[in-house]
């Protein structure tokens, strides 16, 4: 924090009410949102940013994977630019403030320092990372993981979301909804990178700070399961002569929960996916495809447990036949110190109480983390409750996440 | 059986060529048929039959749930008919025999008759009962049942698909698609009906016997449950906050497993529906809906288990809630002896290998023997499998089964 600079105050009200704009966006009659990657409603919500960013004569780029950069140029312009966002994106009938939190707190630092006056040196942008949620296109945090260079691009752009339309033919249609948007190559280098995001959890909710300096990130092993076994009538099949799929998936699900069982409450173990076929009434299922989605924080035990799981998956499959279609393998990871002591000092300076806190969801930040600096900001979100259209969070706290963010990047940039 | 009586032989030939046109109809890539009730395909299916019919002169009546009469009249205009009959619809990508075979045969037994010139008093019948599956509109044998009085016509039209499509919209579109057909009162007497259909299983094909004398049908329990916790996110959601409508849904079903567990293997439990939403792989799921179906041959057992299945759910919902959207109970049923005789002695005068047997699956004929004598006539089945693409069965036991309702409607009728 250098104290030499006055840092622009942002403008909260603009900023909730940027918030209530985007919720009408996919708005759900439950009062949350459905804006499932690169629908139609995503596309309108980054049409509307665009609209925003003109207003200023910000500039916009998209990548090859879908990621669009809100540019505001600097006076250098051999330099990275100095960034910060989240994404668009929302799961199934999900929430107003999870991703597009993070994405107005970063374009509300450019609309401050810009009205404010201030050159800078490098670049500012506002990233939009693409897909993070992944519940229309998997895996998750797609964008940024191709961005990074975790994920390979041509790959991603033939996957499919449930009608066969594919990634690729998405990212066009976002382009042709663009075209005054220019082309940013993929792992062009950034000079840093923050995320604001609600905490998707209580802590901050029971110790009433309302800045989480994010240390690190849980890692995780994900698993897609086919289970198959053979249709037959359930009236006339006698358990004996069935390969029931339903019965060998659920003994798996059932035996990876009391392997995963730890008294601390800190494995995530949750099958949140999982589809019985054909799904007659009558008819005992063939096939089941299902999702183990496993997090924790170390490393060794994570690693260990994940090379169980097939084992375990396939000792529980009794007459079916078990294959695992994908597996996902991403390790815990650590913020760089002076980013986590950068948020500290700038929620010092404005005397928002703060903490260090753990994610224990993934973000488009740890793969930012690849390229640059990075670091998170998590702010409140009531009773925890997130992926839900019941998902909640206060203006003020919203606020103070912007404030951080402005003079993190007026800081960096400079 | 009257020896008095020539019975003329069925054109076997034809018979199995009309099973290969109908598989036309709704045929899968996998070999076999999706025919639904009422869809496009079924409504084709209907619409040929009728061509078919109308080649011989014989008429056509609809009722108001959408059963289907194909008519060849008698001597005496005030006699009931008799009948024989099954349906057209299939279960999603089920096979080429379930239903239509029993269709088929009642079919060629009128066209043999009829080149036989042989007069009837009674009028002859080929009933095509709507919507004996049931996945597509809930519950299965809706025709038949609404029929005989046992399901109520208002509630059964309101019933909708997965879309949103009402019962009664189908059935005015199988009347907009016949519009030469008369108009049949539900309810109204039948003197007698026969229902040919593949056994299912695996004893004719054990035994050898190519015919099976059914003496009766299971009962059975089906409970639609619906299990409501609250979706929220896999890596930040402890277990101990999680209401997981997954793992509540799967201890209902691993605990009734338990104790719907005999080692006469006869008790036939199956959950063939079980959906999981919202359906992202990182959201702890908050809804699950599944239905449970059980089936027995004994009234008793089954009475006391179905008693205790609400009880048992309940118990394992832990933080969720549990709720029974849908429950049936059916009674096991035995049809006449004089029915069943009647089919041994038919096989006997043809030397067909027979034995009395018990159906594991429901039919119409339950339904239909609320009001008249019925009877089953079972045939072999490959392998047992049935409700699947690579059903069989074959032209000669098809052809032999036609043959003995061709000599029992004769039988019957004159």
């Amino acid at each position: 924090m250098s104290k030499n600079t006055t840092y622009p105050g942002i403008n909260a009200g603009r900023l909730w009410q940027r918030h209530l704009d985007m919720a009408k966006i996919g708005a759900t009659a439950g009062g949350g949102v459905h804006r499932m990657a690169l629908t139609n409603e995503d596309i309108e919500a980054h049409v509307l940013l665009v609209k925003w960013a003109e207003a200023h004569g910000f500039t916009t780029d998209l990548d090859a994977i879908g990621n669009m950069f809100i540019r505001r140029d600097g006076i250098d312009p051999s330099l990275p630019p100095v960034s910060s966002g989240s994404h668009t994106d929302t799961q199934p009938n999900g929430g107003r403030f999870d991703g597009i939190t993070g994405v107005l707190a970063a374009f509300e630092a450019l609309e401050t320092i810009e009205e404010a006056g201030i050159k800078t040196r490098h670049p500012l942008e506002t990233i939009i990372w693409n897909n993070e949620e992944g519940p229309r296109f998997t895996p998750s945090c797609m964008g940024s993981a191709v961005y990074s260079g975790d994920r390979k691009l041509d790959e991603m752009l033939t996957r499919q979301d449930s009608e066969g339309i594919t990634m690729g033919t998405c990212v066009d249609e976002l382009r042709k909804a663009l075209p005054q948007a220019g082309s940013r190559e993929l792992g062009a280098p950034i000079a840093s990178f923050l995320e604001v995001h609600i905490e998707q959890g209580t802590r901050l909710e029971s110790s009433g700070n309302i800045i989480g300096a994010v240390t690190g990130m849980q890692g995780y092993r994900r698993f897609e399961i086919q289970v198959t076994g053979e249709d037959s009538h359930s009236g006339t099949t006698p358990r004996s002569r069935r390969k029931d799929a339903f019965v060998a998936a659920t003994d798996m699900t059932h035996a990876l929960r009391d392997i995963l069982w730890d008294d601390e409450d800190e494995m995530r173990y949750t099958i949140g996916r999982f589809e019985v076929r054909p799904g007659g009434v009558s008819v005992v299922p063939g096939q089941v495809n299902f999702y183990i989605d496993l997090r924790y924080h170390n490393k060794k035990t994570l690693d260990e447990l994940g090379e169980r799981i097939p084992q375990i998956c396939k000792a529980h499959a009794g007459p079916c036949e078990m294959k695992i279609l994908d597996a996902l393998k991403v390790d815990p990871m650590e913020f760089p110190e002076e980013v986590i002591s950068g948020i500290e000092a700038a929620a010092d300076w404005h005397g928002f109480g703060h903490e260090r806190m753990y994610s224990y969801a993934g973000h488009d930040a740890r793969f930012a983390a690849r390229l640059c600096p990075a670091g998170m900001i998590f702010i409140p979100c009531w009773k925890g409750i997130s992926h839900n259209e019941a998902e909640s969070a206060e203006p003020e706290h919203i606020a103070a996440a912007a404030q951080i963010i402005t003079d993190m990047l007026i800081d960096q940039a400079i």
